[in-house]
C-alpha cells in the first residue's frame, strides 16, 4: 500500500507535509511518495533521521495556488504537484492522496482525474466538525455539489456510513438529516424526500437534526446538500471564533479582567483547542476511485500525519469496495431519483 | 393609531405580556387593545398604575398552545386571544399585532387572517440576530418559507430593505446574500439568479456573505430562503450556548477556574447579554396586510414592549404602503420569477 502526499500544497508546505510524512513513515511504517520540487523537499527532509528506503519524491514543476481558477488550474498546469499525484491514484499507483492545496482544485481533480466510482452521481467532500464532547461529526456534503438531488443525499448517506464505520472506526455510525424541526415532515421538497429514503435504508437513521445542535455531538454524520453544509460549518467556525475574540477582548479591557483571563489561561487554551482542526486530520472527498483526503490548508505536521492515517485506513478497510456495493444493490433504486 | 397585544401568548403569558403593555402605554402614550381572559388580565393590571383610558381588554376564551398544529389552530379555536387579535388587524382595528405565541400558528394566520399584501408572492418571517458589535442583523426569511423562488428572495430585500429604513430607523441598510463564497458566481442555482436581481435592485446590495460573518455586523439584512435562515439562525444560538456552557463547565472545574470566573463574572455575564433578544424585541413577518411583529416566546416585559415599539414605527413609518409601492413599481418584472 502507498500514499501520496501533495508536497507544494497548503499554507506551510513544503515543510508541515515533509514533518507530516517523515512521522506517518515512523509510526505507521508505510510507503509514501510525495510530489514536489525535489530539491526543496530533499532539503527540508535531510533535518529528519528516518528510513528513507519507504520514501520516493516525485518531482514537479508546478503549484496550484489558492487563488487558481480549480477546474483550469487541474487542467493546464498538469505538471503540478497536485495533479501528478492525483494521476498516481488514477493509475493505482497510490492507494490515495493526502492534499492540503486548494480545496477546489482538489475537488476538481478527484472527480476529473481520478474519477467517480461508477454509478455514483455525484462525490461529497466530508469535513468534520469537532464537537463539545471532543468527538467529530462528519458534514456530508461540506461544500462539494450546492445543488443536490434526493439521490445525491441518499449516497452521501452510504458512503458516510461506510467512512465513518471503516475509517473512523464508530461500530454503528449515527447518521441524521439537516433540517429545520425535528419532527418528520419538516423541512424544504429536499429533506423531506430524503428523509423517506433514509428511513429505509441499511443504515443508522436517526432522523433529522435541527442547527442548534450541530456541535452537540447527537450525530455522526449530518447528511446535507452542499450549500446548506457548507452554511453549516462556516457558521459554527465564524461564532465560535468571534465569541472566543470577545471573550478575549472583554477580559482585557479590566484589571480584573485580566487578573480573571490569567488564571483562566489554561482552560481558555483547552476551550480553543476543542476547535483544533489537526486533531480530526482531513476531509475525505467520497465517491471517487481511490482515497482523497483533503487536508486543512493551515495543517500543521500533525494534521498531515493524521490525514496520510486516514488515507491509509481508508485503504486498508476496502472502502471503495464497500460503495461499489452499496451501488451494485441499490442501482435499480437510485436511477429515478 | 392602534396595537393589539396577543395577552394570552408566550412563556410567561399573561404576566410579561401585561407588564410590556402598561409600559409602553406609559412610554409611547399609545392606545393598546389587548385579548384574553378577561378576569386573569384585569387582575394582572391590577398591579400597575396607568392611564386605563389607552386601553381595551378584549376577552376571549381560548388559548392556541405550541403543541397545536398551526393551521389546524387558527382555522378550529377562532375565539382564541391571537385569532381574535389578528382579525382585528385584519378589521382594521388595530394597526398591528404583537404576540409571543406559537411561531407556525401566528405564520398561518398572518397568511391567511390579516392575509397577503396584493402581489406579493410569499409572506417572509424575519428574526434579528444580534451580532457582536451589539447591533442586530435580520435574517429574511428566517424560516417561513422552506422552497423559495427567484422572486421571493427579491420580494423579501425589498421589504427588509424598507422595514429597515422605517422601523430600524437604518438610513442605507447593508443587503447581503447569504452564499458560501464572497465571489459573484458563487452557489447553488437560486443564490447565483436571485444575485443578478439583487444586484440590480435600487437597494443597498453588497453581495454575497459567508456564514462565518454572520454575527460579525457585516450586513443589516442577510437575505435567504427560509431553510438556510432557519439553519443559520439555530446553528449561531446552538454555537453561542454550547461555547458558553463549556467555558462555565471548564471553569467550574477548578478553584482557580472557580476564582477565575468569580473575577470575570460580570464580563461573562455582559458577552451572555449580547445574545439577549429582549433587547432586540420581535420578528416582523412582512408582507401581510398589517404590522404582524412576532416577539420571542421567553419574552418577559420588555420585550414585549419593545415589540409595541416596533408595531407603532411599522404603523407610522407607512411600511405596508411603501411595499405596496414596491409591487406596483415591480410588477411586470417579478411574475416570472
Amino acid at each position: 500500500m502507498k500514499i501520496v502526499v501533495d508536497g507544494m500544497g497548503g499554507d506551510n508546505a513544503p515543510k508541515s507535509n515533509v514533518e507530516g510524512v517523515v512521522n506517518a513513515i515512523k509510526e505507521y511504517d508505510i510507503d509514501i511518495i510525495i510530489t514536489g520540487d525535489k530539491d526543496i523537499l530533499e532539503k527540508e527532509f535531510k533535518n529528519y533521521e528516518f528510513d528513507n528506503s519507504k520514501l520516493e519524491i516525485v518531482h514537479t514543476t508546478e503549484v496550484i495556488e489558492n487563488e487558481d481558477k480549480p477546474v483550469k488550474a487541474i487542467r493546464a498546469k498538469k505538471d503540478s504537484s497536485m495533479v501528478v499525484a492525483l494521476n498516481l491514484v488514477k493509475e493505482g499507483k497510490a492507494d490515495a492522496i493526502v492534499s492540503a492545496g486548494s480545496t477546489g482544485a482538489l475537488l476538481a481533480g478527484g472527480t476529473f482525474i481520478v474519477g467517480r466510482i461508477k454509478g455514483i452521481n455525484r462525490p461529497c467532500l466530508c469535513p468534520a466538525l469537532p464537537n463539545v464532547e471532543r468527538k467529530m461529526t462528519l458534514i456530508a456534503d461540506g461544500g462539494a455539489n450546492a445543488d443536490c438531488k434526493v439521490r445525491n443525499l441518499v449516497e452521501f448517506a452510504a458512503m458516510t456510513n461506510i467512512y465513518s464505520k471503516k475509517v473512523l472506526g464508530i461500530e454503528n455510525p449515527r447518521i441524521s438529516l439537516a433540517n429545520i424541526g425535528s419532527e418528520e415532515g419538516k423541512g424544504n421538497e429536499l429533506v423531506k424526500q430524503a428523509y423517506e429514503e433514509l428511513k429505509n435504508m441499511d443504515i443508522n437513521f436517526i432522523g433529522n437534526l435541527e442547527a442548534r445542535d450541530v456541535i452537540n455531538n447527537k450525530a455522526d454524520v449530518i447528511v446535507c446538500d452542499g450549500f446548506t453544509g457548507n452554511i453549516l460549518l462556516k457558521s459554527v467556525e465564524g461564532v465560535a471564533m468571534s465569541v472566543m475574540s470577545l471573550l478575549k477582548e472583554t477580559f482585557l479591557s479590566s484589571t480584573k479582567g485580566k487578573i480573571g483571563a490569567m488564571l483562566l489561561k489554561n482552560d481558555l487554551k483547552e476551550i480553543k483547542s476543542f476547535m483544533d482542526y489537526s486533531e480530526y486530520g482531513g476531509a475525505p472527498l467520497l465517491g471517487v476511485n481511490g482515497g482523497v483526503i483533503k487536508a486543512h490548508g493551515s495543517s500543521n505536521g500533525k494534521a498531515i500525519k493524521n490525514a496520510i492515517n486516514q488515507g491509509i485506513k481508508f485503504a486498508k478497510g476496502n472502502v471503495l469496495k464497500d460503495i461499489e456495493n452499496f451501488v451494485k444493490e441499490s442501482k435499480d433504486n437510485l436511477e429515478e431519483k
